[in-house]
């Protein structure tokens, strides 16, 4: 029996010096071209952005959240709605986070158990299950094109014996998310922890591989720890991935890091970094990132960023963005965060094309030269 | 001595049963058909909304604030940066309202005498003038393509002599602001005061007329008088402006208010009415204001008017924005601006083909039989 998803992910072009690839993910929606950034839609919104300007930023897959969005509005309404994708007006792909990061916050005051998580709802303060089983029904009435299964994340600094029972939960939540599967038209990627003990990494990996998932999200990184563990973990990681199969790193969205794990084989990528940054006046150049609260912006008449195509630079200046941030003009964090979107998308073009072209690895040091310069 | 901005308003078509006409009003930057609705830029941006979005709904003017502009990020900073078109990336028409409206906020500790108006700056708490010619000298550096002469707004309620000081004033002012105009690209138009009293509006009237302007705003309206008393006011001030110039009712944004004022000869309108109202999840609709907050709009799928084309109506249901609003995503400022915006520029649409056609009496009460139903 050959379902349709088993052909899903396609390598188009291997680098040859190094692990760098692209590759093609069908979804039911959308063939995304990988390496991939994902925007980050958590509320069914990226924030500030409409989906008409997600896509002509050259985006063809966005994250959900099917945990927030079980909370509000409830997927029963999504699912009424038509769907995610026809609720928030998005015809590319859309992946759904499971939750099992987001609920990781104080306010949820959260427990794990073999069963799931529990966590209390701030609307009534009572507490709930949120299950694998739950996670797997959310997504599968939302509708996403790529599922995520419900994993424990250990916070950075666990011990080997909390990390041990994260890593089990981990398992066994995976197993019952792939059995809970039903939605016929969407993919379902496992999420690799372990922490930063390689040991567990290599159990946890093994395990979910020979389960065997459409895809393999690698967690629980860039959550505190060094830099250099978190490149051994992920080079650890992609060694037990399939080749074949999709490979994601969450939560990671600095151009540096994404064109690192890039090199290593990383396909698919989400975060918040750009859009966050974005509304928190922070812009990426060619030449490093910029704060635009600097006054020395009040009178550069110039565009954030010369060689940038983007809506923004093609049409306002830094000292327009400065005086609209100043004044806490709504349309600040609109015009940045087009800009940092537009930014990371063109860099993934590029770096697409440096793949093709088997010098990926130039592209790579000619653009951190350049964006560490100064 | 013929100037070209002698010949600039055109009358296109005078209703044959009502004072409502259509025109054309011509610009250094456009030609702005009439009646037009202007929405506000006060810090030079419609709020939440880019350049683009509003030109598409259909705006051919904007008004800005040259007091507000001035106190920040200042006239000569926009013009050194090639006027507040190039700034705010407008192609269209800028009026600039004066600010001797908007300075009249406790916040600015304002004190009127001949001079000008003296306010103390928040920034260092020191007291400064602002002059009919300071005002006129911001207003041609920034370059806009009508500049509105320093008024004195008497507040609703002021008694017979305040309010004839404060037509003095104005009269004072109207004629050292022509006197000071320096910006040959730029119409100059003075702004109607005297209160509700009819003889001070009269003399205010008749004698800003015998001075002569470009085009004349009435001005002192729609802060807190009763309905009949305003348009007995408008009705009066109508009959005062030479049919052959533009006629701008300043700060009135309500659909009815606007056909209202269309059938009694008024040309142009400005108000914060749609922008601000989106921003308080509040819409308009073919049949009345449509509160978004409401929890019906929870499951409602359909989208805020079935009947109209703007963008939000097209991609998005009262459910989503209601999701929105109730989760603070500041897209949904946007969407319900876009909706607002669009609506009223399409009522000025209909209202210009209406009128052509000679029915727009008609026209006009239909669309408040509509929208007053609820």
């Amino acid at each position: 029996m050959t379902e349709w998803w088993q052909d899903m992910f396609e390598i188009v072009h291997q680098e040859k010096t190094s692990g760098a690839r692209v590759g093609k993910l069908t979804t039911h929606h959308q063939v995304v071209d990988t390496p991939a950034f994902m925007p980050v839609a958590t509320k069914a919104t990226v924030k500030t952005l409409t989906p008409q300007e997600i896509r002509e930023m050259g985006t063809q897959a966005i994250i959900s959240n099917a945990f927030h969005l079980y909370l509000s509005p409830g997927h029963e309404l999504i699912n009424e709605a038509g769907g995610l994708h026809k609720f928030m007006d998005w015809d590319g792909a859309i992946f759904t986070d499971s939750g099992g990061f987001q609920i990781l916050r104080k306010e949820f005051k959260f427990k794990q158990n073999n069963q799931g998580i529990s966590y209390v709802n701030s609307r009534d303060g009572k507490r709930y299950m949120y299950t694998p089983e739950m996670c797997m029904e959310i997504q599968g009435a939302l509708g996403s094109d790529v599922a995520m299964v419900l994993d424990d994340c250990p916070p950075w600094g666990s011990t080997r014996d909390e990390v041990r029972d994260s890593v089990c939960r981990t398992l066994n939540w995976g197993q019952r998310s792939l059995d809970a599967r039903c939605n016929d038209n969407q993919l379902v990627f496992a999420i690799l922890q372990g922490g930063t003990y390689p040991d567990m990494r290599d159990v946890c990996a093994r395990k979910l591989v020979d389960i065997g998932f459409d895809g393999y999200g690698i967690g629980g990184l860039s959550i505190g720890e060094p830099k250099e563990v978190m490149h051994e973990t992920i080079r650890l990681n992609l060694t037990q991935i399939p080749p074949d199969k999709p490979r994601y790193l969450m939560g990671v969205g600095s151009p540096v890091e994404l064109l690192e794990s890039i090199s290593l084989g990383v396909d698919i990528f989400d975060s918040a970094f750009p859009t966050r940054n974005a509304r928190h006046q922070t812009v990426m150049t060619r030449h490093g990132q910029m704060d635009l609260r600097r006054s020395s912006q009040a009178r550069d008449f110039r565009p954030i960023d010369g060689e940038c195509g983007c809506y923004t630079c093609r049409h306002f200046s830094r000292a327009y963005i400065y005086h609209l941030f100043k004044e806490s003009e709504l349309l600040a964090m609109r015009l940045a965060s087009i800009h940092n979107v537009h930014f990371l998308q063109d860099i993934m073009r590029q770096a697409r094309v440096a793949i093709i072209e088997d010098r990926f690895i130039e592209f790579k040091d000619w653009f951190k030269q350049q964006y560490l310069s100064k």
